[in-house]
Parts: structure tokens; sequence; C-alpha cells
């Protein structure tokens, strides 16, 4: 479906088979991961990178960990929920302008059908969706991080970023995941612009993760409501993968929603000179299926990275 | 257990009440993540950390972001299965040395019983345990870090460190996760130590986040033969949690059982000036329930951590 959806072109890598040649939907993931990571380092003609940050939506982070395995990268994990891809810019930020390194490398990984079944139900199930649900992406996208901002033009540098504070919005329905984030978002992106006595407008994008179409609305109300006025400029990454003809409902979500739409859409967009400055915020919901069996509402977090042409 | 063990005297808060007063294992964690983050707050005279890294063992780590939901600072959610503080303490030392923040915070928690249903078997079956298997600690350690070095004394510095890679030693018994765990460390110190042209005998402790007393021995061989010998100078923390007669076979395990060693034992230890130069090593097993019932071999990883008393 992603490969048939409003990105098909821009794909390095799209299967036809969504098992990737394995005999689970898990291993499947860790087999795209692996993909990915394989594409990343072929086409990059740098060294190979001394870390590698990377995560994903299944229990454990398994995915991420079997798919990082073969390229005996040192590995650090994490868990941001669908935020995972902007954390893991932050932290490889972080750890490049402490100089110990030259070179990461960031990803993160999710896949419908294993989601599915650890999160909701089996697919054999055939469940009816709430038109609030969005549909977990199968993707994976990877970028390469350097310290020598230099080395390509025109150049993508982080400039700055805002970690986000845990919000819970008192959202208990695990199948609205768009009303979870959008109040975390909002707070990131309205504090971020406050730090900078800056307003939307002075950015030639501002891309959210994966609030959905839902989500999305609600953000620009909540940002509205404290006084930023968000326009053309903003986009939702979850209403960018697939088409209006392949009825998601809400639109896309998970780990890999803001990561694919990252590597084979924005950073294409930016080598072209169509932007010189980028927010982008990664939203994740931080939920287990035990924490909404357990009824306890459902935290939201976004991450801001700041992206300029220069420093 | 862990309040009538090896470190009973030298915990900040000990409860009787393993539940922490709440209805389930997994809230309780989260309630313990809060005593702990209360108290190291309540303990430091500093500013509001700027940022908190942390982790556990349950599924999308709902014990941490759960348990730093109420403070409210800006947070990265790691996972590293049982290497996780010493995973978080390497980022945040990076964070620090890029001068973006002056101060944040580190912590990782595990429960015993929490970790039982999720990982093993409900309490209730009351199952028999094999003689490899450790018992998951119920702690959670927190430590504040500083990028002004200077402001105690004795300063316990972060030197450097080294990101492990992972390393599948091909063991599939979810019971022995020394095994698992043993080839991860052992290729991360002698790593370490070829590097900076070091041999054991340079550090006043190299310590091991939760092999166990198996692990630990293998541990010892292995680096033996990479011609890395281990003396008086090595210890496991997961040999330290428990006494001999609570028989908890080979010894403690989980992310607690590092970062309770390292904030109650550790710290003060290095405070009574008795340390001038350690290796604290974190140790992880990448596992998951279900890539134990998908017959995939389970994979280690260990970070190193280097602490000085001078840079």
């Amino acid at each position: 479906m992603e490969g048939e959806g409003c990105l098909a072109t821009l794909f390095d890598h799209v299967s036809d088979d969504d098992l990737f040649g394995a005999k689970t939907w898990e291993i499947a993931e860790s087999e795209m991961v692996k993909v990915t990571l394989r594409n990343l380092f072929k086409k990059s003609k740098d060294p190979k990178p001394g870390f590698l940050l990377g995560g994903d939506l299944l229990n454990q982070c398994t995915a991420s960990s079997f798919g990082a395995l073969p390229f005996q990268i040192p590995y650090l994990g994490l868990y941001g929920a669908c935020s995972t891809f902007a954390e893991g810019l932050l932290i490889g930020a972080a750890m490049l302008e402490s100089k110990t390194v030259p070179c990461g490398a960031v990803f993160a990984s999710s896949h419908f059908s294993s989601a599915e079944r650890q999160y909701r139900y089996p697919l054999e199930y055939g469940c009816q969706r709430t038109p609030t649900s969005q549909r977990t992406v199968t993707g994976c996208g990877a970028v390469l991080l350097q310290a020598n901002s230099k080395a390509r033009s025109p150049a993508c540098l982080i400039k700055g970023g805002r970690i986000g504070k845990i919000v819970d919005g008192g959202v208990t329905d695990a199948n609205n995941m768009g009303a979870v984030m959008a109040p975390a978002a909002a707070d990131t992106l309205v504090s971020f612009l406050e730090e900078h006595g800056e307003n939307a407008q002075n950015y030639d994008l501002i891309l959210t993760g994966d609030l959905g179409s839902i989500g999305a609305e609600l953000f620009r109300e909540l940002c509205a409501q404290k006084g930023v006025f968000l326009g053309e400029e903003y986009i939702d990454c979850g209403t960018q993968i697939f088409s209006q003809e392949q009825d998601t409902h809400a639109g896309a979500s998970g780990c890999g929603c803001s990561a694919i739409y990252f590597a084979a859409k924005l950073f294409k967009q930016w080598q072209s000179g169509m932007y010189s400055r980028v927010l982008f915020l990664g939203t994740g919901a931080l939920l287990s299926p035990l924490t909404v069996q357990q009824k306890l509402t459902i935290p939201g977090i976004c991450h801001l990275v700041a992206l300029e042409k220069e420093l």
C-alpha cells in the first residue's frame, strides 16, 4: 500500500512481499530494517558510522535490534513510540556535537501487521476500524548524520531542537492517536516558537509526524488557542503517505510514517533547494495494550528538530 | 527482598509494599519510579534537569513514561534492556558535552512481578526456576548529571565510554541471561582496553551490570581467552544485591540491578574516596517473549562507562 500511495516513486526500495521473505511479521520487520540500512550504507561514501540509533513499536524493540545485528555498529536502542525518529535525530546531533565520533546513523521502523497483532487484534479477525483510526505504515527510514556539515550542498543542518515533555490530555481511546498526540505537539511547537521569539510563518515547512487528519486539525486548533496560527506551511506526514482512494480513515501512523516521509520526500525536497528552514516534529503516544486494559489515560510526547540551510 | 539483601542499609527508600500502593504490578513500577525521581530531585540543590533519560523492561517502556509524567521534564525514552542505565549515562554525557543544557537526569527501573508475568509466567503458577535463572530486581536507581564537574568533590566524572555492538552468541535459553550477555560484555571490555592500551589492573573496579554468578564466570573466561585477565578488581552487580541465604539461584538481574548498585553503593563508595578509576559495564539481553517463541537466538549488548576522579 505504501508503494501505491503518494510517495510511491520516491522510495529506494518497495517490496511486493510484506513478509520480506520471512515466516513471521516480526522477523519481516527486522528484514525490512536490514534492507533499509544496507541501502543507506551503500548510498553513502562516508566511513562506517560510529553509532546507530534506532527503534520501533514492537515489544522490547526487537525489530530494531535484530535488524541492526548484522551491521556490527555500536547500537543504542530508543523507545519514543512514533516520535523515535525525531528522538534519534536529536540524540544523534548531540553525540556528534560532543565530537567523539564524526558520523552516525538513525533509523525507525514500523510494520502494519506486526503492530496490528501486538496492539490490537490478529488480522484474521477482520476487525472493523473506527473513523479516527490510522493505518500503521509498513516502512523503515534511515539517515546518516555527519559532524562535517560542509560535505554536502545544500546542507540539511540540525540547527537545534526541543525535547518534548510528556503531555497527558486525558484521552483513553486507543483508536484515536491523533487526539492523544496533538496536545503534546502543540505544547512543543508553541514553547519552541515562544523561546525563539518566532512565529510559524518564519518557517518554510512545519511537519508533524503522524497526527493524521483528525489529529492535525486538533493540533491547528490547539496552536491557535495559544496564539500560534498555522497556515499553508503546515503538513502532517500521516496525511501524506496514503491516497484518499486507499481509504485508511484518519491517515498513516507508526514510527515508520515520519521516518519514510523524512528520508524519501523531505530530504529530496531539501536537496532540490526547496527549503531553508523546517521544523520537524516527531509525535508519539506512550501507551501499551496493557496500560489501555488497565484503564490508564494515554500520554503523548513530541520532539522537535529544527533544520536549517546554514548554521 | 532487596531491602533485606546486601545493600539493605544503603537505599534511600525501601517499601514494604511491593505494589507501592497501586492496584497492578505495572502501575506499582511507575509509582516506584516516581518515588525515586522525587528523592533525587529533593536531594539535589541544582536547578531542574534539562532532560530526563530513562527506561525499563515493560512493553513500550510504560513504567518509565508514566513514572516520568508528573515531573514535566523533557523526556527521552531508551530501550537497552538491562543495559539501559549505562546507555543513559553515555547519552546523557554526550548531551551535556554538546553544551545545550547544564544538567540532566538518568534513571532505570525493573520490578520482579511485572517482569515475571510479562516475560515468563503469572506468579500464581508457582513455576520452578532453573539453576541458571536470575531474579529481576524490584528497584529503581537515578542519578543527576552535571556539566559543571567542579561542583562536587570527589567528582565522579564520565571520562569516556564505549557503545556496545550487538553480539549474538547463539544462546536460545531464556533462563540463562548470563550466558547471553557475557560475550557482549567481553567484546566491549576487551576492545575498550585494547583501544586505550590498558589492562584490567589499571582500574580500581570493573563492574558488570547483571551477568549473575554463572555469567560472571563465563565473562572471566571469555576475557582470559582474549588475553584480558580479571582479578579481584572485577565484581558483577548481579551477585551483590541478594545474599546467599536469599537463594536467588544465579543472582540478580533487570534494569534496576545495575542502577540501584550504581546509585546506592558505587556512588557512596566514590564519595568516600575509595575509587579513582572505574569501568561500569551495563549488560543487556535483547530478547522478547515473542522472539523466544519464534525460536530466534538471543543477542546481547554491553555499554561501557569509564568513570574517573579527574579529567
